[in-house]
């Protein structure tokens, strides 16, 4: 059998019991140019939240009774398709689920073997979060040697490659926004970030305006409302606001908090521009070359914060928001499958 | 003697007869590489409110007791100067006052004469609103032929040139958005834009979107708040922003009202950018010469709206704000003036 979870309603808040619910259904069978994978990991992402609400974004709402969508990686188990081999590692919109099809409509990437990193480094630095980072700081914000940077949700996926990335480049300073003093100890003194300032204690502006006296030239932001906000009230002269997420306003129901400062984009000839990861899906392989030499030459490290069982994806998707998590969050379906 | 209007305390709100006074001081003298200015006419702008408030800005805050900051334009009666001749009309910062001073530090630019054009057509036209026009469509917004394009402050002096400029140069369409049954019907017929919408009646968004049923490609913003986030609902995949100004929050104390769609930026991969007209001096020429052109030939039909007397300045700025004016508004502070 395949077991699956399928959104039972819509949330309004955080997720919760009657949101979604485990259905079982027969096991796929293969058909021509398809194959069959055996799901091992998922990648739990801030989006999924955003697709669960019946609200028009990048790609359309999950349907009452669908399956979950989300990204994730296993292995071949038949094919019929001149694309995978039985054995792949495989890597693509698994959804949350046991077992996936993979066909010409549902593409998965073939994770090379001997990047002599294991399957869930694999998913954060090289999957859609590290990938991120890579196109949100060096093409969507422009980044320059020098700039002051600045990167909320510092501790998370995105956010902690972000701030190295700069880093590693030559930024002239970089600041992480996470939430508590655990995680921007963790942000500075794992992650190697210059300064962090917590944003759930009060003064942000100030604070921000102190840690950055001449400005922020580039604002990475994964969060929105209040922490976008200070960030824009900071924006150095034709500063650059990367917008990539925002994961404080994804449980709101309602009326999102309106971002005040935008008349600071005037005053200062700064920009604020957004995107979606997948706008840059023929450029992947870049990135992910540039990051997996940074992490075998220990310029990068990472965090993956693993939960297990497939029943547990809800409740790992809201580690998220409540800030449970330490690093990528990923759930572990069938931890028999390896990277060779 | 040289009456001048100063600023006396800042206003809270709109401006009021508290807010400045007319004050008597001698005629300025002309001394070593000056020239002494005989002010003919002031240019009534949305950014001299703001230069009223005790808060960070382009320029700095005007000061208690200083003279209202403000372009303009008149006549050199005295020169110690190469750069002016006497009888040379000149345009620059005049400040609200009968006699302006202009030196290596408060420098004006010469009109030339011969273009055809009177003295009120240059200013508003050929001054700042029409360059910002120019400059704020063409460069900062990225305008390209087949855009469907939305101007709010349509029937203003910048946002009537945007969308003249932006049919001339082939638009897809060109929608206005101004403050009224009569602002609007002159956006369309006097001005030739293909739709206009009243923002003072109600459901904005749906208004717009069924305008643009294929969204916006370039908004152009001179308003802020609720206008602005209207258009944001609308944006186009790859959309631009530009911000111009926010004259509906010029008047508010406190906080300024949210934006709550910056979201959509994210979800349609869209771009928002500040501007300030001053950024672009050295290529005022380029601008002046194109738009010169387009008076000529026709294609840029413009209105002036003249308050007669310096003392009258202060209700004149609050035109701009009720939406009392028509066009530019100039005031006429010596009508003797005149181009050759």
């Amino acid at each position: 059998m395949n077991r699956q979870i399928v959104l039972n309603q819509r949330p309004t808040t955080i997720v919760d019991d009657s949101t979604t619910r485990v259905v079982e259904v027969p096991e796929p069978t293969c058909g021509p140019n398809q194959a069959v994978v055996k799901v091992a990991m998922l990648s739990i992402d801030p989006t999924i939240r955003t697709w669960m609400n019946d609200a028009p974004g990048y790609l359309p709402p999950i349907g009452i009774g669908e399956v979950i969508r989300s990204s994730g990686a296993g292995v071949v188990v038949s094919s019929r398709s001149a694309r995978y081999q039985v054995g792949d590692v495989v890597f693509g919109m698994t959804n949350w689920q046991e077992w996936a099809v993979a066909d010409d409509e549902n593409r998965f990437s073939v994770v090379p073997t001997g990047l002599g990193l294991d399957l869930a480094t694999v998913m954060n630095v090289l999957g859609v979060t590290g990938i991120t980072a890579y196109f949100g700081l060096l093409d969507v914000g422009e980044f320059r040697p020098g700039d002051v940077v600045v990167v909320s949700g510092a501790a998370g996926a995105t956010g902690s490659v972000v701030g190295q990335l700069a880093k590693a480049r030559g930024a002239g300073k970089v600041v992480g926004i996470a939430g508590g003093p655990d995680k921007c100890a963790e942000v500075v003194e794992h992650y190697g970030f210059d300064d962090c300032l917590d944003y759930r204690e009060s003064g942000l502006s100030s604070r921000l305006r102190s840690a950055c006296p001449n400005g922020v030239d580039l604002y990475f932001d994964n969060v929105g409302g209040a922490v976008l906000d200070a960030a824009l009230a900071s924006i150095a002269m034709r500063g650059r606001v990367v917008l990539c997420g925002a994961i404080s306003q994804y449980n709101e129901s309602g009326h999102p908090r309106g971002i005040a400062n935008t008349s600071m984009l005037i005053m200062r000839r700064a920009s604020m521009r957004g995107f979606i990861v997948l706008d840059f899906l023929e450029r992947y392989g870049e990135a992910q070359s540039a990051l997996a030499t940074m992490v075998r030459d220990g310029a990068l490290v990472h965090r993956e914060h693993l939960v297990h069982g497939l029943e547990h994806a809800p409740d790992a998707l809201n580690l998220l928001f409540s800030g449970g998590n330490h690093g990528k969050t990923l759930v572990v379906v069938d931890d028999g499958v390896a990277l060779a």
